[in-house]
Parts: C-alpha cells; structure tokens; sequence
C-alpha cells in the first residue's frame, strides 16, 4: 500500500455509529455505586435527581455492548470528527527508534481536547429531556469550555464552578467559557453549603475538583429543572469516549496496523478509557494481547500509589460512594502541579481492570512530561496540554525502549488536547522555575485518612 | 447528491500540489518595487541581501502562472492541511438567511492561522539554501508563532522582533515562540539602529509593525547567514497563500457550488490574497464574476480610507518603496484596536486590483466584529481570532443583506484562525469595556504627512 499518511482521517462513512460499551464484555464487573449511610447499592432511580434520567441509564448498564449515537449528536460530532489519527514520523526519527509511533489527536475543537465527545452527549440529553440547565465543575478548564461549546449549541443554560487556583491563574479559559454563554463562580463559593462549609474551615482554600464538585451537586440538585453533569470518572462518560478508541481501531485497521501498545495519560480516566476500550475488548475477549499503560502525574499518583477502596467522588461528601483507586477524597496535589489530572480518585471501570490485572500504570515527573511536551511539539507540530504529555512521556519511553532491545513495536497514545491556556507553566518550564512534587508517605497517609470507614 | 457536510475535507489526492501566481492573469501589473533613493524599479537581485534568492525569485516573477509546491513543503503541509471547507448550517439558521454560507478554516494548527502555510514555504526556502536562520516581526503573534514553528520543524534559528505593545500583553504568544525555540525581542529596542533611533524619538514608544520590520530586516542584512522574512504584503506570500482559495475551489466544485460573494479580512493582504486567488482569475478571465469584498478594521482603514501611494513598507525607511493603499509608514492604529490587521499599508497586488476595480472593500468598527466572533462561536463551535472576525462581520451583513432581498446568494468566507491568545479583548467585550476609534481626518492626515516626496 502507499506510504500511510501523517495523519489519516476516516470519511463520514467510516465514522462509529455505536459507543461500546466495555462493562459488557468485562468478567468480573466493577463494584456498584453504594449510598454512604446505608452502604447499599444504589438503584438507577436514585440518581435521577442528579444525572438526567438517559445518562443514569447509561451509568448502570453494564450488559448493552453497544449504544447508538443519537442523530443530533452525530451532527455536532461532524463540526470536529473524526479526529485525526497520525503517525508521528519526525518524532520517531528524532528518537531514531525502530518503534512506529501513532497517535490519535482530540485536540482540534475549540474546546482543545477530547471533553467535548462527552459534554456534547450530556449536553444533548438534557435538552432532551426538556431540562433547562446543568452545572458542573472544572478544574484545568478543559471540561467547562467543552461543556460551554455544547450548551451553546443546544441552547442550554450552564453554571461552571472552577477551581479557585484555575480560576485566578487562567482567566482565559474563564472568558472562553463567557463567550459561549456560561455562568462561572470560583469554587469554593459561599453560594452553596458544600462551598461555605469548607471555606468555614479554610477560608483561603485555593479550591479542588472534590470540592467544586460537591457545590456544583448541591445547586443542581436544590434548583428546578438543572441536572449535573460530569466530565470524567463515570461510567456513562467512559462510554462516550469510546469514540476515541473506535476510531482509532478503525483507522489502523485501513493502514492494517496493530498496537503492541496503547497508552493514555490518566486523570480522572475519561480519555484513557475511551481510548483503550476496544483494545481491552480485544485483551478481554482473548482476540489480541496489547499491553496497556496508563501514565499519570507524580504528583497525583491514584493508580500507582493509591488504595483500591471504597471512597466519596468529591469532598464535600455530597456523592455516593464509589470503590476506586483513591488518594482520599481530602487529597490535594502540591500547588506547584501544573494543568489537569489532579483528581484524587479514579474510574471504577478502570480501577478495576487495573487491579484485575489487564494494565499497567507508571507515574512521570512533571519535569519529564514538559521535556516531553517541548521536543513532541517542536517536530510534530502540535503544541500539546500538559494533561496529554503525559501520554507522550510514556510513549517517549516505550520508543526509547524499543531503540535499545531493537524491536519495531506498534505503539499508540493519545493526544487528548492543545496547551494553549497552559503557556504560564510552559514559561514556568522554559524559565527553570518549574518545581516538581513528589507526595512523602506521610502526606499519602494525610489523604488516606480522609477515607470513609465502611464498618 | 448527499447533504453536504458541515466539514469537507479534500483527500491527499486532491489537495493542490502547486502554488497559483494571481500576477500572471493580470492585465495590467502592480507598480514595481522602488529604490528609495534613486526611485528606480528594483531587480530582482537586489533583494538578495534580504530575501533567500528563490524567494527573491517568486517577488519578482509576474509571469509564472504556477509554481511547483517543494516536497518537503508538501510534507509538513500535510500534517495540517487540507483545511475543511465548512458549511455554515448552524450560523445560516441562526440568522434565517436564504443565503448559503460558507467557510474556509484555517485555524486547526497549533499556529492557529493560516499564517503557517507561507512560513513553511520561506522556512524550507531558507534551509535549502543553507542559510543559518531568519529574522522577522510580528505582531498580534500569528506570523511568528508559525514561523517559529516552521523553523524549529526545518532546524532553522529565529529572531522574532515582537511588537512591545502585543510582547506585554500577550506573554504566552512569547511562550509558544520559545516552546519552538525562537528568540523573541519586544520593539523597539535597543539591540538594532532602526530600534535605538525610534527609542531616541519616543522612549515610550508601543511599537509598530512597521517598526519592528526595520529592526528585523537591519539585523537580517548585518548578520551572516540569516534573511529577513515577512508574513504578509508581498507577492510571494499571497503566492504561497493560495492555497486557500484552490482549496476552496475545489471543494466547492466537488459540492457543485460557486461562490456569489467572496469575503476575507484584510491586513497586508495574505489571507484575502490567498483566498480569492482562483476566483480573481475567473474574474480577470471571463469565467466568472463574483463579487470579492475586503473587510478591514475601521481603527486601520488603509483600502477604503488610505492613499494609493508609493510608501516605505517600514517606519524605519530601511525598505523599498512600494506602490499600494497606505495610511503612511507613520500611522499607528489606537492602543485601544486589539488583534492584528494593524498595518499601515496593504499588498500591491491587491491594492492593484482594488485600484483597477476588481474587488470592494468595508470597514468595521471591532464592537462590530466581537459581536459578529460571538454569536459565531455559540453555533459554529469555533473562537474566532478577531482578524477573522471581520470576515465573518462581512458575512453576516451579506447573509442578512439575503434575508431583506430574499436572494439565495452563496457566499464563502475566510477564516484565518482561532482566537485562543485574544481572550483579553474578548473579555473586554463581555465587559463592555472595549472601545472603538475611528481615526478623525485630521488623525489620517498625520499619518500621510509620512509618505515619502517622489518629487
């Protein structure tokens, strides 16, 4: 065949009709969603009053393989998708590995990342069900401003707490979410309980995602007609994403390619399990063996240094309780972690798999990720969010690998966005100022305990 | 046929593999290129000093109706390109407009303009004749962002001379150039005589476009192995740039469409050159007659109130002079315009045409053009910069000009790029703090009292 391309996008015919699913084809389930005074598992009807009643749908089924994309969905998916998938040639040559690097590139939407796959399905069935709002947290900004895009385009209402540090050190990404139309209030705010009972304790708290989450929970679900929303972490967002990996299969199989390697940076997990959920069908299902890696930050090392337990998805404890890996609801990076993936828990489906022992996860230094970051960009192109350097960090690594042993694996990651809000810690980089933070086990121990007891 | 698509992306196949050369269908040609001192057309060698001799070439060359696009131009073209050709559904309804609108997208890169598509071509230019590295300006930070890109790509130096005005308020423009690992200056400053000389008359002063292109071009001529190269104005960007509008046609006649109407904002001409290139030659041939309308900022109104007039291209006279529409090499638009299209003067080429005839020109006052960049971005899903932003004002008034006739026009317009670093501005609309000035008379008449005496 002809010499693949250095980015392969698929016509509109080629384009996944379906999410899949992955629950469906896993074994062994994740542990369900428990009520935290009860500790029993909640029915999907519990969590009308917070999701809207589709998305709760989507978050308890775990045996419908396959979904399909609802036809105004699909239509705003075609303003961005496909995304491209890219063989990255320079930066195989400027490593001089025998490694064939791809990568799938979300970052090319005005949101700059793959959130929007998501925020478009949520935004959609709300206004479906005839709601007039969401509110949601964001933390780095990348998933308030693809939720701003797809509330302005179905014409709903959108109230975004963002994290107070984010907030003050990216008033940009605040006034992208303006001009689509959103309402945006540091967090914590005195607006809500969850907000002025944390402030109570800390009045200068600079501010987490647990916690914004616990202010945007409570006002949707104490205001008529509002529902939450979430950009990572659940389930039903995991299935969204699932578009990413699709497509990727989809596309390397026209270049008649498999991945020996599939990675993707982890937060809270939305990108990687949507990238991976096709590959992981294969691993699940005995068709392929690719080994999976997530890479997260040092900093906020869930996967590698967390436990594997029952934990609240935010800190004002507003939520259920979800067993996942965790830093303890109460963990907060060390303020010198740039961008996003600072999350202190993890997607329960992932969480899983981890634990069951279908992938790996390594951890990288923040350093090491924008070194990354600044040769990726300089041969490829592309200049990437801190978030997806990660991924290339862990590809860098694998590629390098590949130089000494002389094997030509097949690896892939995922690009999952742009830096362009992110250039003060670039500087912070190209400046030598840039500090990295590793938690001692004693500030582990400080997380852990914020855990709840289960009796 | 099918509906056509909200994105059509041309296969590898169909993209253009030469560059079109608008002078070659012109009946009557641009003024040439003067000598200050002597006014004698210059020739093309002449401008070895500054330009790398194939660029020189392409300057010079009137004649040559397509030139052949360089393989490893074509290459990192196609890491970006094509661009989507998009129909602007969701706008169209939006305004209720019989017209059809559509648009040619030139942001997905991380220059996030259209800019990149000359600064491959000079940077390949440069490295094949083995030059060490370049020296520019830039302003708003478009032109140099992509150009630090292209140079770090074909492992060429650059020497960035950036607006101080645009170099305080925008750091990260500065941030994105070095992740690319250009050096960039703020102007003037005190490292050239042009830059010390105007430091010498105003301490204080913001710079210019026309400022910084002295400083750049004296330390390119005094420096072994560097050139000066330039984003816009001259003919042989408006050649690399047309790349846009072959695009575009091809896209449009794969969809059985022409454009009525064709609109591009205009600053020295680069996008709007590019863009109208092929159906300018329909217009100059016979084959077509669509009307072709410039929009420029009504704070910096070189076509529609400046002079047709020979003009130094800088404010520091170390150019040739050029014959174009110019409001003299001493105007500076207010400090409250914000975004690019802040020169002083325009293409000869297409002052040529607009002189002769051939194309419209309107002004907006940039509340204007930030009213038209919103109610774009809620339906469309892209942040406009606000260079583009003109363009799409243009649009709209034609579209709802439609609506009043109940004419079905078709009209395709340019957008140069994404507004990511511009938030500031938009902020300042949100705000209701931003201003507009349209230069008096009596402002006008300061900047021709620069225009040089040809006696």
């Amino acid at each position: 065949m002809a010499k693949i391309p250095h980015r392969l996008y698929l016509t509109e015919e080629q384009m996944p009709k379906q999410w899949y699913n992955l629950r469906a084809d896993m074994k062994e389930q994740p542990d369900p969603l428990i009520h935290p005074g009860t500790h029993e598992p909640l029915p999907e009807q519990a969590l009308y009053p917070i999701f809207c009643d589709k998305l709760a749908h989507q978050e308890m089924d775990s045996t419908t393989r396959y979904f399909d994309i609802p036809a105004p969905v699909l239509d705003m998916y075609q303003m961005y998708r496909p995304s491209p998938l890219c063989r990255a040639y320079n930066l195989e040559k400027a490593l001089d590995t025998p490694a064939k690097i791809y990568y799938k590139f979300e970052g090319n939407n005005t949101s700059g990342s793959h959130k929007l796959n998501s925020a478009i399905a949520q935004a959609y069935y709300a206004k479906e069900q005839g709601l007039k709002g969401l509110t949601t947290e964001t933390g780095a900004g990348q998933w308030g401003t693809a939720l701003s895009e797809a509330c302005a385009y179905f014409g709903l209402d959108l109230k975004v707490f963002m994290v107070k540090v984010s907030y003050e050190q990216k008033p940009y990404r605040k006034a992208v979410m303006q001009t689509f139309g959103a309402d945006v209030t540091p967090s914590p705010s005195n607006t809500t309980e969850a907000g002025r009972a944390i402030l109570a304790a800390d009045p200068h708290s600079n501010g987490s995602l647990g916690c914004a989450i616990s202010e945007a929970v409570e006002l949707a679900t104490k205001t008529e007609g509002y529902r939450y929303v979430l950009g990572s972490v659940l389930n039903q967002v995991l299935l969204h994403q699932s578009i990413i990996g699709l497509e990727s299969k989809q596309a390397m199989e026209l270049l008649d390619e498999y991945p020996d390697i599939v990675i993707g940076c982890a937060g809270g997990g939305s990108n990687l399990g949507g990238l991976i959920a096709p590959f992981m069908q294969d691993k699940l299902t005995g068709k392929a063996d690719p080994r999976i890696i997530a890479v997260e930050p040092a900093s906020c090392p869930s996967f590698t240094r967390g436990k594997y337990a029952y934990d609240f998805c935010d800190t004002g404890h507003v939520t259920p309780l979800a067993r996942m890996y965790t830093l303890g609801n109460g963990f907060m990076p060390a303020s010198n972690h740039a961008g996003g993936l600072r999350y202190h828990g993890m997607s329960p489906m992932l969480s899983k798999l981890y634990h069951d022992g279908y992938m790996e996860a390594v951890s990288a230094k923040q350093t090491d990720v924008f070194a990354a970051a600044v040769q990726f960009a300089k041969v490829e192109t592309i200049l990437p969010a801190p978030e997806s350097a990660h991924a290339i960090r862990g590809a860098i690594d694998e590629a390098l690998r590949c130089k000494e042993s002389g094997e030509a694996k097949t690896i892939l990651f995922g690009l999952t966005g742009t830096g362009y809000f992110d250039m003060a810690a670039y500087q912070a980089y190209h400046d030598g100022t840039m500090q990295n933070h590793i938690p001692t086990d004693a500030e582990l121990e400080k997380g852990f305990a914020t855990l709840p007891q289960l009796g």
